[in-house]
């Protein structure tokens, strides 16, 4: 194998983007470490006549030890061919491809997964502790994720205004696959598919598209933010939403080709897949099970809606993406599919005229502590009115509301009280979330109790701190708690407070609290 | 008759209380002149061996032309009878009395029914406009209440503060015909039945507890406010919620002789009538059906509940009373009922650490406009926290919270705009109500757009006005309205603006709304 025909994705290269340029620069193959969770690529040379896209098959299996994982290459356009696999586990990896072009067949080489040293790379996030989330190497993950549909195939200054917006405040964004249409002339948007004459080719792909798509979702890793890779939307201009099943099948496993080995990815079936009208309940299942297949690292698979909720107790869903905010329904939720749920749409902070895009930072807020104290998560966006008068629809470019450094500090304080994530009792008087013994973090929300006999356990000491959200003040209240602590409160709405267990209480003598009344 | 037979409560009487010395200075019979909707009142010695609760009947049928309206008399202890009677048409009167006392039967006389001239006497409050009311002389009316449960067997002291808080801002309240514990010592209240060493004598009453209730009732009068007379309850330290059905019985008939000639009286057969445990639904039903046979001015008739909604379609209830705030069910509720809907108790301003009672001003103030644009009304209520740190649960006494006055406002507003009331159309884009074609009310909530293209009729011309619920301002809009008019508004949440027509468009050249998106 030539120097040229393999590429390494290491912390080094991730560093400098992925562009086609990059492909000459890397090691040889016999000397290649790539981290774990990095992204290792084989480049080959390979037909460029016909249909590649369709004639062309292309497979590799990597072997380490006695485990041997098959993954699927692409095309990439102008006679090269690639194939992309993300070590999960540290030793010495070879492979050997498989294709039905003799050129691009039977090629072997190796390399050595090393632990890894980028910063931020803990490995994709999976679900832990059956409502919950954690990177792949046990590192605490809980999703405070925003929205950015156009992120992908925004213009550079728009992207590079979103990075800054988000990574100081979130760790996860939406973005589709599939472009929406932007508001310029549509004809002239770059597109995945070749297009003439207002007439879509559905059997090839434009690959600077894909190449664009990458080096932004290296940019969101970079940014240590999770991808939720939309793959189907409504929001559509160019015919995309009603292609024929072969094409939608053709687009997706090409899609699941180029970018499951990008760690931070999440599969998003659809966004609003109810208002894809051209397609029926089956349509999605089949989506769910080829993504499934596919993907040889399971990342997470969740599909959103806008009127009904998608059934997400089949086997095929690892979490619920919301559009809702009817949070007193979550512990039901939790119940009826044992898994994480996160209302991905809760509406929007903004000033727009659609009554899905006009809340105050303050609501948002809200929203996101409702979510937390349910055992569940939330995700942000933001839509205003531009200078011009036009709506910018939760695509990307610079955050403008007020509720992003009120979200971080709730995820700060998330990271700083769990490692697995807040619980909510069953029918709870004030609402709260923690571990039973351990934790309790109450949200007031529109009420303001003067005072509260909180019903802590007689077998702990407890330290308690008053939370403003909005302000972003912790305030600690004097003195250890144990069995049932009357607290004077701040008498304004939106408050919190926390109990953190600081010693075991070997000799209760402090009053046990009663059972809560449900008046 | 002797002229001491004879009280006139008209409204000179009034004026001075029903007290039993007023009893003797009525005007000769001959010339009594009551006015329409006034109280007259005959007084009759009896006999006061036995049980005159139980065995003496007495009643009174009262002519005009060609009506008679027939009315139960009520024993008032120490010898003295009384029948109350509140005419509602103009006219010379005549009556003959019934009993089975010989003393108390064939009683005639006559008086002259006159148009009212006491200020705020428009007669009783009816259901107008399928889910409306009115007053029985056409003046509109539009509940605007509170919670007062106490009001009637409180101190003076507390029932003056109560009234002095009342009177600017409502103009109806809830109050309880049997006594709640007041948190003293509950052998020492005054009391419905005679009580001795813990045991009640279910077979008689307290005069004087009924009296006391009755002042009250007519300083409510005085007020301009309704009195939604609460006639079963579970808030009872002496036995009154579990009482035998005869029992039950008795005390319904006996309230319903003594207190439905007042004209302010409206029946709510219960408080959170599934909170009496001991009753079942055809006590409620039964208690329904006696009121309203009993009662011969057909007062208004309700019960309010905690938990699950009494069956209101049922033909004896007049309109909805409920305990709920979810306002975004009132037009179903509305189609299912075809009768007003009162949310009467939306939770309850305050500070103290039951969840129902903790609400802001802010908060209260929303579910009033809520209820409002749904096209239903509200009640407020208010519970805090007492110097000595014991909660004043919406009994009586000082007002002391922020919305009263914000209510007050809303109420005025109301009245300024319609006379019938506000209906909203079905399933609007944001939350308005009015008349179509003449008024449109619309309430944000939680919605700030910095903008809007309100759909208007193109065939007429408004005028607008944006209102700060809160801070009570009103601020015209320049200009007039008509089809699709966008207006800029003031990006806060909580904000309303009303456009109320002001003349015909006979050539509409502005540009037809189109129907709303229901995004």
């Amino acid at each position: 194998m030539h120097r040229r025909d393999l590429l390494k994705l290491g912390a080094a290269t991730l560093a400098t983007g992925l562009t086609p340029a990059l492909a000459t620069t890397a090691p040889e193959p016999s000397s290649a470490n790539v981290e774990q969770w990095g992204l290792f690529e084989i480049a080959l040379p390979g037909p460029s006549t016909g249909n590649p896209y369709q004639e062309v098959s292309l497979t590799a299996s990597f072997t380490l030890e006695h485990r041997t994982v098959q993954v699927t290459g692409f095309y990439d356009g102008e006679g090269t061919y690639r194939i992309r696999f993300m070590p999960d586990a540290l030793g010495h990896w070879t492979y050997t491809t498989a294709s039905s072009a003799p050129q691009l067949a039977n090629k072997t080489g190796a390399f050595t997964c090393t632990a890894p040293t980028t910063p931020g790379n803990h490995g994709p996030v999976i679900v832990r502790h059956e409502f919950h989330f954690q990177h792949a190497d046990g590192t605490p993950y809980f999703p405070f994720g925003t929205t950015t549909y156009a992120y992908f195939f925004t213009s550079d200054d728009n992207a590079r205004a979103s990075i800054e917006g988000l990574k100081p405040h979130f760790n996860k964004t939406r973005a589709c696959v599939l472009p929406k249409p932007l508001g310029g002339d549509k004809e002239k948007q770059i597109l995945p598919f070749p297009r003439a004459n207002g007439t879509n080719d559905l059997t090839r792909f434009n690959p600077a598209y894909f190449q664009l798509l990458e080096k932004r979702l290296l940019e969101l890793q970079r940014a240590n933010i999770q991808a939720d890779v939309i793959l189907f939307h409504p929001y559509d201009a160019w015919g995309y939403k009603s292609m024929p099943a072969e094409a939608d099948d053709f687009y997706l496993r090409y899609a699941i080709a180029r970018l499951s080995a990008f760690r931070n990815v999440w599969w998003s079936i659809a966004n609003e897949y109810d208002l894809v009208k051209s397609k029926t309940m089956s349509d999605w299942d089949r989506f769910f099970r080829i993504t499934a297949a596919e993907d040889p690292y399971s990342h997470l698979r969740s599909i959103h809606h806008s009127g009904p909720i998608y059934d997400n107790t089949k086997p095929w869903v690892t979490h619920a993406s919301l559009q809702r905010y009817d949070f007193e329904n979550t512990a039901e939720r939790r119940l009826a599919w044992r898994k994480p749920i996160i209302y991905d749409e809760m509406q929007y902070e903004g000033d727009i005229d659609r009554r899905w895009g006009n809340l105050s930072g303050e609501e948002m807020l809200r929203r996101f502590w409702l979510a937390i104290v349910n055992g569940a998560y939330g995700s942000h966006g933001e839509v205003f009115f531009s200078a011009t008068g036009e709506a910018s629809s939760a695509d990307a470019g610079q955050l403008r509301g007020d509720s992003p450094s009120r979200i971080a500090f709730l995820h700060a304080l998330v990271e700083k009280l769990t490692t697995t994530g807040l619980n909510a009792p069953e029918s709870p008087y004030y609402l709260n979330a923690g571990t039973p013994g351990q934790l309790y973090l109450y949200y007031f929300d529109y009420h303001r109790p003067s005072r509260y006999d909180f019903p802590l356990p007689t077998t702990a000491n407890f330290r308690a701190t008053l939370i403003d959200p909005w302000n972003m003040t912790t305030t600690p209240v004097p003195g250890t708690h144990s069995g049932k602590s009357r607290i004077t409160l701040p008498n304004k709405p939106y408050q919190a407070i926390v109990f953190e267990k600081i010693s075991d209480n070997h000799n209760p003598h402090t009053e046990a609290a009663k059972p809560e009344v449900l008046d």
